[in-house]
């Protein structure tokens, strides 16, 4: 079967293809990006009961599996290396292959497994959440959670190859689509004025969940983050324009208690913060509150959180990470990295 | 203070210095290689001791310490993850160095840590064995053991900078300079004919630590890894030419229980028992023999171990890796890559 949509991600050497179509999983033939070797599919106690027969007939007979526990709370260390031991286990080799099937979670402790057993292995990403599909699966981070910090250990690891199929959001809750569609809006916020205007134009069938158009913003959002990814691998620069509404956005996760929120509801409140940061007009401001409260995410910190922001942010004495250092918006459609944002500005935005 | 010797490893954006020379820990400033944020020194309670208040000269003001427990026993996941949350404590950020002090088992850890912590942090090598100095301190391979495998975990993350004092050498004793003259031994045997001459020729010297005859034995070791590890940084090819004597070392190893003889030990005796599987004629043979007999290395396995090397190479239906490939010898200063071994003279060479 073939994909409607196949985006390349220019790293060199290391470039991948991401397929993106309806049905692909289980149709289209995985086996030229694996490594020929021992493959295993890592998955959750949610989506392997509802993915992994139909994706196995995309990847090998001998193909193993594992299901991890699902949710944020299990991305750690001591998940990973059960990963390690079921590649261990399997006697795999070198030319072993890791396809993470699932969300963020599994994707991001998979391939964080894939890159450290034997020194890195191969890896493919089949993403089961919008937001895994417009983020996370594309860029080639991994890593898991310390109690110090989310995603504090990890490896960049690219994958063989992303496979995007649109079916697989049949089964996905409302709530995390709206929240993937966060990440969506973000792509066009940072980088494309007439993506924003098409996601304006379509809100209505993204929610409907409208094949063609899921297939558009995905399509949309995988090459923006593809070019993004391409000019700045390890985030030495541009790359951080990804990051726009997440300062704001994880210090809300913080205070709420991460799971409260989830990942692409705080990050919408956290843009439009950051918005108000640029000190963008507000014709643009109200266009942007107006997108995210259509697709229902929130435009503001939750009730009484707002206060608590700043200790949040690490805006303490003991900082010694240097300043805050915020993505900021020229306008819709485009993003800056490195402009220093204005204090009073922040100090009104922060105040209880 | 400057080095006697400077080599640089050609690995493009990732290139980085080897400074050899005597005095050169306390008195040599690391801080251009280091990122400038947090930076801690990791090290074990048998090196620490002797050089760490004399490495702090090297090093920033604000630089912290971790001591681990010493030895190979202590190579888990585990261990590296004190350094992590060492670092954690410390509230590094991406501008984090670590610095390894100490032999094999520290670099790898620490190193594995570096690679891990914020998807890699700078990351300097401090070798204070003959072996690390040689060998394992250069070429950006990280890890830690699994019950299943020796190094089956880790990373390739090369440091910024080797900085090789001779004089630690002085506090090293003398079966781990023995150890580590194999290693020399083999780097001559693979690349270099020269330098197996000029090794026949010092080896009185290098045995009484003569300090010119250890930094020429180390720069040249050094170069000849480096070249190898330049043109085949992941060990996709030519870089396996490194582990000529390995598979037969590691076999012994194995059927010893780790520990009972050093690593340099198995590698001289598999080193003879690679050259008896290349078939290179028997004045060459002798002496690879003699040499590595006036080191006191051994030049055959343990009594009563031949016998049992062949299961633990892993020669049996449960091997799904594929057949075993031998790097052989052409001749005493030239080794190959993936020409077939003949079946008949490795049985021969297991025979009990």
């Amino acid at each position: 079967m073939q994909p409607s949509f196949t985006i390349t991600v220019e790293l060199g050497e290391r470039r991948y293809p991401i397929f993106i179509g309806r049905g692909l999983a289980g149709a289209f033939d995985l086996a030229p990006y694996l490594a020929g070797g021992a493959c295993l599919v890592v998955t959750d106690e949610t989506v392997g009961p509802l993915w992994l027969d139909r994706v196995r007939g995309s990847l090998p007979a001998h193909t193993e599996s594992l299901a991890l526990p699902a949710g944020e709370s299990h991305k750690t260390a001591a998940t990973a290396w059960r990963v390690i031991d079921a590649l261990a286990a399997m006697r795999a080799g070198r030319d072993a292959s890791v396809v993470a099937l699932g969300g963020g979670v599994v994707g991001d402790i998979a391939g964080f497994a894939a890159a450290c057993y034997m020194r890195g292995v191969a890896f493919v990403q089949v993403p089961t959440t919008l937001l895994a599909q417009v983020d996370s699966s594309v860029g080639g981070k991994t890593g898991v959670n310390h109690p110090a910090g989310k995603n504090l250990v990890g490896a960049f690891h690219q994958p063989r190859a992303v496979l995007i199929d649109t079916d697989v959001l049949g089964t996905l809750p409302d709530r995390e689509l709206v929240a993937g569609l966060a990440e969506v809006i973000k792509h066009a916020v940072i980088a494309d004025a007439e993506f924003f205007d098409w996601l304006e134009a379509h809100m209505d069938e993204l929610l409907a969940r409208s094949p063609g158009a899921l297939a558009h913003a995905i399509r949309r959002s995988c090459e923006i983050k593809a070019a993004v990814v391409a000019a700045d691998e390890r985030e030495a620069g541009s790359r951080a324009l990804l990051n726009y509404g997440h300062t704001f956005g994880h210090a809300i996760e913080n205070v709420q208690g991460y799971g409260e929120w989830l990942h692409g509801e705080a990050v919408a409140a956290g843009m439009v913060m950051a918005a108000e940061l640029s000190g963008v007009d507000e014709a643009e401001l109200s266009r942007l509150r107006a997108l995210l409260e259509r697709a229902g995410l929130p435009t503001a910190p939750p009730e009484g959180a707002r206060g608590k922001l700043a200790d949040a942010m690490g805006m303490d004495k003991k900082n010694r990470r240097g300043e805050l250092r915020f993505v900021l918006l020229e306008r819709l459609g485009r993003a800056v990295v490195g402009r220093p944002h204005s204090p009073a500005r922040l100090a009104k935005i922060l105040a209880p």
